[in-house]
């Protein structure tokens, strides 16, 4: 159940845990199942938890005054998802973070997972390769908002995350990438030929 | 001098740096000026350096394919700029970094900047707070571009970061809102009725 974590753990640590210390992080955490459509996160609570995705898809999106859904992030096995600014600041969320498919996972709260950072090197390393990577992740994703045209977005996606486009419906993609279904369309029947 | 970098340091450590620990800081450091429209970094090039800016003002920003800037992020006083994703992962960098004023700034290369944060806790403290205020600044970035019309995005720019609209040209800061400078040029006339 929880290999998948230390695995994760090691490789963005670059270093082994020891099964000593794997056993302090592995009671930091529970296991939680959600089924298709259940919430992590619900706009104006403020996100408790991070969660490691061990089965399962989630996404993690703000609802305009239009009531229409703006997804910024998609989270599949291996990743992590829940709201930084709101666990950091404790701020009450823009965001809703929900499964798109049955999902399994490992939460830990915030201040867990700080403790477990200070006390604990690999944690500690692997934190800041997670904000590192996240950050980089986010600036490309901005640079490509900025610059790219609908269908170089497109086409950037499917190069980069190919299995997003097999798993997740059209009009969540269509929302991860700012254009409207129709458009989605469109630019995929073309791409397609 | 130095006592921007070290008010910096300690804010962000959210701790004192003794004087001893400085100095090491201090001899990792090199001061650079630049006059106006000088690079820091140039598309291709791998980044090798942070740059802390003392005084004076730079911008990240790609050139796409039809000769057009795209302003991802600017830089102030106190702030530092760099193409984390480039020095991180040694590839060339997507982005060119260049001065928009005057500017004077201190260097470090990200090689030592790593050393001192695996060294004195108070840098490693430092760069894992910059790191998750970095990823929230982007995430909030990538959640505008995504879901707010030009005009909110306008107001929250003005909201946020009022010295921008003051400091920098109308040209930059369409750049950087993702619109054309017809469109500020219409927003901010709405705005200031």
């Amino acid at each position: 159940m929880h290999d998948a974590l230390r695995a994760y753990i090691e490789k963005y640590a670059s270093d082994k845990i020891s099964d000593f210390d794997f056993e302090l992080v592995k009671k930091a955490f529970i296991i939680k199942r959600y089924k298709k459509g259940q919430y992590l996160l619900q706009e104006g609570e403020v996100c408790k938890y991070s969660a490691f995705i061990l089965k399962g898809s989630m996404r993690q999106y703000s609802i305009d005054v239009k009531g229409v859904e703006h997804i910024i992030h998609f989270g599949i096995e291996n990743w992590w998802v829940g709201d930084r600014e709101s666990s950091t600041m404790l701020t009450p969320s823009k965001y809703n973070i929900d499964t798109i498919e049955d999902t399994e996972v490992l939460l830990i709260t915030t201040e867990d997972l700080q403790k477990l950072g200070d006390k604990l090197p690999s944690i500690g390393k692997m934190i800041n390769t997670m904000n590192q990577r996240n950050f980089i992740a986010s600036q490309k994703r901005i640079h490509d908002a900025l610059s790219l045209t609908a269908e170089e977005r497109y086409l950037e996606l499917s190069k980069n995350h190919p299995n997003f486009l097999q798993r997740f419906p059209q009009t969540m993609l269509a929302s991860y990438l700012g254009i409207t279904a129709e458009t989605y369309s469109r630019i995929r029947k073309k791409a397609l030929k």
